[in-house]
């Protein structure tokens, strides 16, 4: 395998060749029901990737088809699986895809099989869910628990916050409800003590998650958590499990009803589907709801190995938003679930995207000349259209869209109104967006008058369960490993967090070394 | 007064020139002690505004006044205060900061006074609420309300949620919490359905907010609404009330407890400072403290006529805000608040902005050439840190930041961990992100090494109540008036929303006329 700046291959070329050629694709033309059929892969979970409504013909796919095979991005992702060192910066294997399936050879690593270690925990904290959920286990006072509090920040916090959200209707609506969970991430005292004073504490329990066991915010909120507990004279070991690496500070530690552990081969904003989402997902839904999960991410990274891009919709999305972001010229992308219980999927997306490939140099280190990773920003349909879609339609500058939508509702609960139903109303919404932003309105009050030319993916499906959320997870985090691979950038650290970290310390410990720091620090009254 | 396109001007041309020649801002010799004390603008509400680590020099500053004088921006707010038509598309005065104040002439209209009619609806919002708290209204079943429930979208959702969310912790920590509120905006069956299961059906009051009366959502969302009452035996007349226009089929109907009115000269996203906002807010946190957060607006109002820009906060931000967008070349901007309790106030202005100012002709409908409104997004601090600031330090395109912070907490609830509160914490963390944003650091080892540059504006006051909040809600609205009168564009109005409400009412009645639209509304189950 070769690993080659992206800007130095053939491919790049014949791109840029015919980029620079490229009039625009002309949806109104191009847009009809042969290429809506046409344009569509399957996903797993019951999902389908449609790209009817992307500014790509065959010419640009065909050249993207090279782009893979040179760019090894099959072959990369076959690596990675197999457990290399992909994680260059931090010399780490990438194992998230492991947490939930054994697609590639089994991954031992000093005599241990890091596939079985991940199986273990699963078992172990899946088997701590149910004695929950049985009784087993209880509070300090003997008294069943009903709630869980994550405690975490970044990928402890994000991703496992929104696919709580994204499951919590579908699991109240099949009486799949096992404890509400709630989330404390932000080191603003507020965030703790606005929750701490809106859950029964006796029944109470609380993950905190922290791989290196050594985050400010994080270990701040345990403090925070445990001074509360221990005022309301509740033991807090019989509350608080850990969810960390076995080498911090925070593992085998008696302080804790228990601990679940992970490895430096998860990295945060891929751990939904380790011990960090799984322990709080478990606890809120019941193992078997986060099995499900698991099937799907796994089934979705299967798909993923599938060499024709037309076949693999996690490789096609990375290529189509490559030849988006570098030919095109979109600085941007938006992601639009017409679902609410995707609130928070774009925040999540946000992280993965811009935490991954928000980088300026390849994985060796050096710098690159072109473009990486975009800006990502999304909220819910229809509530979007009534906020910034305006500038999505009709500014000046156009933002590539992606679309996601479900048949059904997950509760089932809905009344008709005008001779539909408001989940009939949401879908009309969505499918009305697609082919208003591809094909515009021409109006000689140009106030009124829609450029059109706005491309679109659409994710779908018949109904957001705990396999079609895993496959929407793993599709996102495998389109941007791919679009790591063709950047030739490492997608797996995040060096670009540590220069505030130290600043931060500095400033608590009095010795900034810079004027304006601490004249901010003074105003601020640091 | 001139209404001419900015690249007709002469500033235009001037600041292109300069822009032309601009070398950056070396912000590691310049950024110091003395630029952060000078450059601040007090702001209303107990705030200030710093924009010493934006990338503008002396040079730049004299330019942005001089494109000040000559679009005449001062002048165009006093017309606009004074209730000339500026919302030309729609043909309709502008009269939201009339809603908390009066800055300019009485704005009479038919022998109506406009200024009274919105003092005397305030007035009965006030007292309705008063009514409410006093337990002089109660529910169908005589029992006092406890949640107030707002039935909305876009500008009747995001800017009052945002505003609820805002003073939630500062109510709550100083006993002047009055109801709960929840709110139902999107017509995905699931987010009435899940806040309707969450609520005492039996002690809820609905605020229902459509201006226009037919909102497909907010009409949509009343009946699920209706009916859940009807089913639990509730007679809906007595748990229901409306904010509407006075032309509007919700307008003095008995099928309401009340109704209370603002007009076509309010925008949606304009309007948490009128019924729109007040009604929700009143009854949540108590009449005198929607007072407070309109004193706070009205004093932000007051300052914006400031003809000086180093001492009119939202003017200075307008102008800087066109200087990185139109001539450094930035399309977006993020808002980083480090305070929980303002979690959704980037999305309200996401809207605010985007919807604004994303515009693609001029006031007078004719096309423009040159760049209008950015992509908004943002996520609270230090949350952000652990996501997507990795490509806002290390991306290959640099993001202007908008800065907000507090000296204390809303609830003054907190821990010491290693020597410092978690709201030091907090405060630390700003100051340091501000200044490695601006500086970087320069290492050998590339992935390390942050070239800095990236520009940033910080807000912040002692503490976040609701005049600091009425402050800031102002900013943001003068700051979004003064850029569309300087890019000569219509601010108020929102045609791009239209093509997808027409779009699905076709789908919806089985004639889009569009191939590609009836498959897609196939594949979803429309």
């Amino acid at each position: 395998m070769q690993y080659v700046n992206f800007d130095k291959t053939a491919a790049y070329r014949q791109l840029a060749d015919y980029a620079a050629s490229w009039k625009g694709f002309d949806f109104r033309a191009a847009l009809d029901v042969d290429r809506v059929r046409k344009c569509q892969a399957i996903m797993a979970g019951g999902l389908t990737y449609s790209w009817a409504a992307k500014a790509v013909d065959d010419g640009a796919l065909k050249l993207l088809k090279a782009l893979a095979d040179e760019q090894e991005l099959i072959a990369k992702y076959k690596a990675l699986l197999d457990g290399e060192v992909m994680n260059t910066g931090e010399k780490r294997k990438v194992l998230h895809q492991l947490s939930r399936g054994e697609q590639g050879q089994p991954v031992v690593e000093n005599g241990k099989n890091i596939g079985e270690f991940y199986r273990g925990e699963l078992r172990r904290f899946c088997e701590f869910s149910e004695h929950v959920h049985s009784g087993k286990l209880k509070g300090a006072t003997g008294r069943a628990f009903t709630t869980v509090v994550q405690i975490g920040i970044g990928g402890s916090d994000l991703g496992p916050r929104a696919m709580y959200l994204a499951l919590e209707n579908w699991a109240a609506a099949g009486g799949k409800k096992k404890l509400d969970a709630k989330f404390i991430s932000n080191v603003d005292p507020d965030d703790a003590s606005a929750i701490m004073a809106s859950v029964p504490l006796e029944q109470s329990l609380f993950v905190l998650v922290s791989k290196s066991g050594t985050t400010q915010e994080t270990l701040a909120n345990e403090l925070f958590v445990k001074d509360k507990l221990q005022k309301a004279g509740l033991d807090s070991a019989k509350h608080v499990v850990a969810v960390t690496s076995e080498t911090s500070p925070l593992a085998r530690n008696p302080a804790y009803l228990d601990s679940f552990y992970i490895d430096d081969y998860i990295g945060g904003r891929y751990s939904s589907s380790s011990a960090v989402g799984g322990c709080v997902l478990s606890l809120a839904f019941g193992a078997d709801a986060f099995k499900e999960f698991l099937a799907g991410a796994a089934n979705a990274d299967r798909l993923a190995l599938e060499p024709d891009i037309l076949k693999n919709a996690a490789l096609l999305d990375a290529l189509i938003g490559v030849w988006e972001r570098n030919f095109l010229g979109y600085p941007y992308t938006a992601v639009l679930p017409y679902s609410q219980a995707l609130s928070r999927f774009p925040a999540h997306l946000q992280q993965l995207d811009m935490e991954s490939n928000g980088k300026r140099v390849n994985r060796s280190g050096e710098p690159i000349a072109y473009n990486t990773g975009p800006v990502v920003f999304g909220e819910p349909g229809t509530n979007g259209q009534h906020s910034f879609y305006q500038l999505l339609h009709q500014g000046t500058s156009a933002v590539p869209l992606q679309f996601i939508g479900f048949a059904e509702s997950q509760r089932g609960d809905d009344v008709t109104v005008d001779g539909s139903v408001s989940q009939t109303k949401l879908k009309a919404n969505l499918a009305a967006q697609i082919v208003a932003f591809a094909k515009g309105q021409t109006d000689a009050d140009l106030n009124r008058d829609f450029p059109g030319g706005r491309p679109s993916s659409l994710i779908w499906g018949k109904r957001l369960d705990p396999a079609a959320l895993g496959s929407l997870l793993a599709h996102y985090e495998n389109k941007v490993m791919f679009q790591g691979f063709v950047w030739n950038i490492n997608s797996f650290d995040q060096e670009g967090v540590q220069l505030g970290k130290i600043l931060t310390k500095k400033v608590l410990a009095g010795n900034s070394g810079d004027s304006a720091l601490d004249e901010y620090s003074r105003i601020l009254g640091v």
